[in-house]
């Protein structure tokens, strides 16, 4: 991977398919440095994904299905290496479920045309990745459009973890709908959570809201009770790596808690995500598989040591926010409300 | 102040009547560095308390109160500066009442014995301080005594902030309660919260449980519902800053979060605590005022800026935990159980 120039434009993308490669803005250095790294290959995507230079379950989605892309382009005998492109991709993070979605639907392409020769299977490849990517951004302002109604004018919008711009190929999921409010001429403001261990709503979240003039407050994870119990907090939003047919959900550590702060308050707590997200096959969240991350992401912040030496630590990525506490789950097809079995088969069933 | 060698000894004492004068270890450098500084006035002693030198509810009640004993022995009219002594000391930290308990009880010594000679007045406010100091020390070993049947046997203890040895003159409060059930041979281990900002249970219950060989997993605050949920924690054990006639708990902010996720998961909720925090005038937790503290202190980790510039910031201390969150209240003289209206007043009426 290599560095090229730091950026000065307003609008900046997450991702880009461009000659060089798959560039992307290294989310590990936001918001100090706005740097870019290039892949070069499939290889590097999946260090990006890994190391989470790039992360969001939408967002990881379009690297994995550009990362195919990639090693299709570099590959000599697809037939051959397809499988250990896919393979490598999706060893990379195993909970948003996005990931295995634009991998499948960039292997069932595949599928559809490998009698084809070599140049049209890399050209169709590479156009269904960049389809995926501008399908995204799309689909985010739907889901914008659809949550509209449900954010109550003059309060308080709570978001955890980063499920914004930077967390898909633009315009993002939950701060897709604050975005959409704002524009529909709302007067919201947005309490960010830091979301510790990786700091995405300190870094991300607070970054791009202030690039776009939205009013934002950083608060700590641990005082999002305090704020929800104050009666300041109109609602929460937030994204989502994997949804079960149920309407369970797992999303980013800590979402847990603050939606059962929210019910706890009678404020309503709202998912933003894209269909791609759903799991019909998961009959509850209790099978959904939670990621541990490395120690050190708990013990250092910023590269400084914050903890004894050889603490013992726990860093489970995401958790999973049992349905009952999910007032409504708002995709790019409309909003799915309880009982999430039928609501969430319907939408999908949408087209 | 001064700051003299680093310590190797395992007993650390979190601060001590010295001939130099008062001595704490700097709890704002631990866990990396085991640095003791020495107030050797009582505006030093205000500093140190101002800027979390020394912190923890029962702990700044003593430094309070040596530093009113440091101010009488420096001062050659004290009628004339005990007023500005006290309040000096009384403006550092507006929450934890431990602190104003203290000067009060400074005051109404030096009030009983004022006509007495400057040397007998010294001496006298130097031997209440150090009673102030020994008396913390057994009231914790008896909140530690009257907490151990509570704590479920070969389970987890899940603890937020710091009511450790270091929040206290020893022992601690909800971590003697850890401590006491350890010595009675309970198999158990302990979960402690972060806490951000200040990273009290990273820096200072981490590091204190480590010494003293307790098994202890450090988890990101956003955490603990992820573990509360997961049948793993028998019970949570804090400290607290003030609580009001009702039962209504000010402690660490991000403890009202941990109250109400162990009530959603049926898991006991345990706050230990001395008398002196109990202020029977406050009918509810809603009348006690929440510190703010400086935006640095979220938007920086050991020096390192992890938020854009510019972004606007909360950081109440403190929360309230309402009444109905709280199984019981652990006192050294007895444990209090709902409704604490009556349970509370009757343990302040017991000598």
């Amino acid at each position: 991977m290599t560095t090229p120039a730091v950026l000065s434009q307003k609008t900046i993308e997450t991702i880009e398919w461009t000659s060089e490669g798959v560039v992307m803005i290294d989310q590990t250095r936001l918001p100090r440095e706005e740097v870019f790294v290039t892949c070069r290959n499939y290889v590097e995507v999946a260090d990006a994904i890994r190391t989470m230079i790039i992360r969001g379950a939408p967002a990881i989605g379009v690297a994995a299905a550009m990362g195919v892309a990639i090693g299709a382009l570099q590959s000599e005998n697809l037939e051959a290496d397809m499988p250990a492109i896919c393979e490598t991709l999706a060893k990379t993070r195993p909970t948003a479920v996005n990931l295995f979605w634009a991998i499948e639907r960039m292997k069932q392409v595949y599928a559809s045309i490998r009698t084809q020769s070599l140049s049209q299977v890399r050209e169709r490849l590479v156009a269904e990745a960049l389809d995926i990517r501008a399908e995204d951004i799309a689909i985010n302002e739907a889901i914008g459009r659809n949550g509209v109604d449900l954010i109550p004018d003059g309060k308080t919008v709570l978001t955890h973890c980063n499920a914004g711009a930077l967390a898909t190929a633009g315009f993002g999921t939950a701060l897709g709908v604050i975005r959409a409010a704002v524009q529909a001429g709302k007067q919201i403001d947005v309490f960010a959570d830091e979301t510790r261990p990786f700091l995405q709503g300190a870094r991300l979240t607070a970054w791009e809201l202030q690039r776009d003039g939205i009013k934002t407050t950083l608060i700590t994870d641990n005082m999002a009770g305090h704020f929800l119990k104050s009666g300041r907090i109109g609602c929460v939003v937030v994204g989502a790596d994997r949804i079960a047919a149920n309407g369970d959900v797992a999303n980013k550590v800590g979402t847990y808690g603050v939606a059962v702060l929210a019910k706890e308050n009678n404020i309503p707590f709202y998912v933003a995500a894209p269909i791609s997200t759903l799991v019909l096959t998961l009959s509850s969240g209790d099978q959904i598989p939670i990621e541990e991350r490395a120690a050190k992401e708990v013990t250092h912040v910023g590269g400084v040591h914050v903890a004894p030496e050889g603490i013992e630590v726990a860093n489970p990525a995401f958790d999973v926010t049992p349905n009952r506490y999910v007032s409504a789950i708002i995709t790019e097809r409309g909003v799915a409300r309880s009982p999430y079995n039928e609501s969430l088969r319907a939408l999908a069933a949408k087209s």
